[in-house]
């Protein structure tokens, strides 16, 4: 394992953007050229950069006033494995995909990287494989903002989209209360229910819709006609876009743009809408929140969590670790190996004790 | 005309919600109370607490810390217009409407009102024209968050809404920019661009698509190309739900009850996604902001405006004046004849200062 | 111990409001009202209150839209302790003191309260000793705005608090930026810096000073020269009420109500302004943040953590525990002796990660 | 005067800073770039960039994305008047004045710079006569969070700076009442009290006090009493730093950089407080919120209103007007004398409407 000390490292920021990658990004590379005087380089649109050799150099002053800002400033591309790298399509009209990893090792020589910061997902961790088999010391911080990746008990990012989502659900609740109606508001989450959950919670929302629950329309359905017998003429749903009824599937995104259906139907949301009006004749209307969640400045404690995570990142650098990947565990900043977590999720457990706390309160979870 | 004291007044909210309704119910109520000892009575659900005769008195204590609260502590209802009134449905399936007047004026005796003020929309104003051939001092107050009403400078709710869309437009730059995305922002508006001129030019969008000026497609894309060619491989688009392309039909609106489609379409922003898409090869996402413009608390501006309407309304009641409703007209609060603004939409003039301002600083309206 | 099943429950809030009381005040009223048929019953103003006598009950509709209100639907009193209670003067003019607690335990009877769910900081949980000793089963559930009670690894509140006070200084930046000028914002913390820690890392204050890291003037004034000679004319500076100079005292806050000085002088905050612009002839301003932040909505963090908080004190009760609070460890929700708190504070020790963090990315903190 | 075509633009902003100067900057550079090929210079820190030859090349991209940015990123400084310079100081300790308005008109012709933009209040409009009568075109943007410039309806700045104060008062709001407390929140405006006007409308203060109307102790701590009697234990008082008791003279301000006394007392708020505490025996508190009202993201409106106004200059500019200012009048962007205003405020009349409402909903303004 490589151990020699770092002089040159590059960072990448890849697949869906997340309130607090900057706070990284700054804390990596203030950390690095103030404490470690490591030269930093920015590459352009996650791995995208590397292949096309879009590499510049970070000074303190690129990264001075940005851990305010949402995105990330050297962009993001979501699906550029350099193992996998469309290069056109053949005559059957088929995509054809090459592997350009040796494009990138090269380019990673040409500016003599030592090593890597890799913020990003499953699949960003994923495609660091080939560069930590060529010797090239990667660290990974963990990005999603639906909180599911295992290993960590929480990612940046997560608290933002909770917090935005909380307050637009507010605003939700006196419209439904004004007009006596069903409010359903979508969430991201395709397979892990967090932000449903956290902001379901937080919103007093009076069901939550999980990907993890499978949801009965009967139970939602005598719900809210259970409400209105006792005054309670309007009702809140928190849906998370995965969420599916039992037996069922779950909707065809409307915003996955790999679905081959030319007129996208809506989503879970505008179905469950549908369906509860049919059944119960109260009007109800659905909310799909989807990207306004990803933006926007952070919240104080992704700003905090993401410097924590970026200073850690360097320590583990410049302390000789290789292949790690930097997670919280128990209030305490610390790391894994990068390996650890590919194809695995942390979906929320039926148990939770918010799950246990919500139900306490009120919360149906269509049950 | 009656000018005989008003003792005793009834108050009531009529179609969609609004931020700053409960601004205006607390001035109306407590001038009312505490300047003229007037009785106020809430009627509830608009005109439907006033068929039904859900009427119940106000004190000052129920109007105490609802300033800042979002829709409307009286509840309202979209669809109640006493003079047509459906009753169920006749053999063949059809609606059966019934003019319900009648109740509503015994209902307006049995409680003694005096008078009514009305916080309304045009359905609201119109449905009010029996009440006031029947001799009842009407004083309408005018809402719309679309701030399309003939009349009136400007209606409160507005500047709210513009201030939301803004700042999820704001949100959704971060995510535009790191993808280097077309980003598709719907915003309330069928037949005035109003909320989206405002919130359009507000957050510095690209381009801004109303309702008064048919979009070109081609004029977008070139637009869009334009822009990646000087480095900015990103763009953002204000779209009202009412606008449409050149010579095309306005899209039937995904939320809109009364359509007779049972697999209801994407609205206009999502077509238009789909057609930048195909048409320029740029990623494109569209997002509906829908009611979530609709709630929440008021901004300074809307709780200042729906105080100073409150006040004039109960004013003009105890200086003997009838059937006006209350209007901004050059920054000074006055009234006009309610029935002068019946059936007349205010929509932004194709040379409105601020469209021009907006072309200068590089904003493209589809054009 | 009693163990008897619990079917009436008071509940009282102590000491300094914070938000997040309310979330919990709705999730022990709800969870005991629909899970167990508890009665519930609301104690105003804290133990005043149950000095006074002025006991209510509270039904779930008094609890129901309040998780997104600050302040406490209870009311608070901050210097009610039964044992030592104010009556009046003696002919020297010195206060006159009362032990109460009998007058308290007759309420309590009245009331046929079985147990006290008791939300508030120290002097809280120490004024429940009494009735613990009386045999009435007590559950302390923290509260803090400052985070630093002892046995917990956070408290509800504080999060919103740093929340806000990181949002005012994100405003006074660009003033700073544009005017050149060394900002300082004072926010709360008399003997724990944790606020003061979070929003000024979140925040990326230049300058953290806190109460368990005495300050040179000199290092702060040579540390905004350097910036200035590096480009950067401006500096933030982020300061706990209670950090104090080597050497020095804390300086006499100017809000507190005991001081003896009846022309108060400012807090540390401004007493460092003085000093800065003296020292280096740099313009300085100063900004007590005070009241502002520990009022308003909680954030979606805080209603979460009121929520389980309030969830859990109610299981404990009903599973037979007495004399326990409340916590929260590596993210569990837990509970500890009641009596293991009182009087110890947790401080921010100097080896803190974020401490490391923030000195990591060029972050002062006077030394 | 000069008609010859604008090929040069210098633009500068003078004063203290406020929400919406970027969005004035933006819409001047991108107006005369991309509409009439004009070259941009930002001078820096207002005059002083001028004087000291601080001025460079603006480019589009240099304005992109600061929309939503507070401050100002050309800089400003609050004493630069070029007639009147200070050099140093003078034998008795006493600062040495200059004119060196030569240098300003060497710098300006050593850029060829034909028109100047200034954005600023008051100061900086009479600054700019000696430019004026040496024959350079000089448009004037007013600029003054506290809306109190004759001529012109409103400012930029001003509606952020109210909606600011009145998040700040609605968190307030909630101490004051969980604690049964008089919590007085002081804001900006020496001479006029829009701001205290609009804000404490907006929020639902119970009293106002602005600087136009003298205000009676007694009036203030019987309203107190009257409320205490009538359940409610609480009030909340906005009042401006320039308010004053009947008879009695502006408190000093503490941060007045001016005040020749070293230990500074409080300002009008702290004292109110210790006089209203004293008079009723009602805990009373103040804050002061000083500069965080001029700082952060503007809100819409000023964004706006600063695009429509930086539109307007520019249009000046090329229709060979010279020595305007540009105003709003009655919703309408106009212009006037650039020498009509000087030395002139627009006070806020007593019979004002907003007054009349407040009062009407119960406000007391001290009298």
């Amino acid at each position: 394992m490589a151990t020699r000390p770092v002089r040159r490292l590059g960072i990448l920021t890849g697949g869906g953007d997340c309130p607090g990658l900057n706070a990284v990004i700054r804390a990596v590379a203030k950390t690095a050229i103030y404490q470690h005087e490591i030269e930093v380089f920015g590459i352009e649109d996650g791995f995208l950069g590397l292949i096309e050799n879009r590499i510049r150099r970070l000074h303190s002053a690129d990264v001075s006033n940005i851990i305010t800002l949402g995105g990330t400033i050297l962009g993001s591309s979501n699906k550029a494995d350099p193992a996998r790298f469309p290069t056109g399509y053949n005559e059957a009209g088929e995509p054809v995909f090459k592997d350009v990893t040796g494009d990138c090792l090269r380019h990673i020589e040409e500016h003599k990287l030592d090593a890597l910061c890799l913020i990003g997902g499953d699949g960003t961790m994923t495609g660091a494989q080939p560069f930590i088999d060529a010797g090239i010391n990667c660290i990974g911080l963990p990005k999603t903002i639906d909180n599911d990746l295992e290993g960590t008990d929480i990612t940046f990012g997560f608290s933002t989209a909770v917090q935005t989502a909380t307050e637009a659900i507010d605003r939700v609740h006196t419209t439904a209360q004004s007009h006596h109606r069903v409010m359903i508001v979508e969430v991201m989450g395709r397979n892990a229910g967090w932000i449903a959950l956290y902001a379901g919670a937080a919103s007093g929302s009076d069901v939550i819709l999980l990907p993890e629950i499978p949801y009965s329309l009967e139970a939602i359905c005598d719900f809210a006609r259970f409400r209105g017998k006792h005054g309670k003429r309007f009702s809140i749903v928190c849906i998370a876009e995965g969420a599916k009824p039992e037996g069922g599937r779950p909707v065809v995104s409307r915003i996955d743009p790999t679905s081959p259906d030319p007129i996208r139907l809506g989503g879970i949301g505008e179905r469950l809408a549908d369906d509860i009006e049919r059944c119960t004749g109260i009007e109800t209307r659905a909310i799909v929140l989807g990207h306004v969640i990803r933006g926007g400045t952070p919240i104080a404690f992704d700003r905090v969590l993401g410097t924590r995570f970026g200073y850690h990142a360097v320590h583990l650098l410049t302390t000789g670790a290789t292949s790690r990947m930097v997670v919280m565990r128990n209030g305490e900043v610390t790391d894994i190996d990068i390996r650890a977590v590919a194809n695995k999720q942390r979906l929320v457990p039926r148990d939770h004790q918010l799950i246990e706390a919500a139900k306490s309160v009120g919360t149906c979870f269509g049950e």
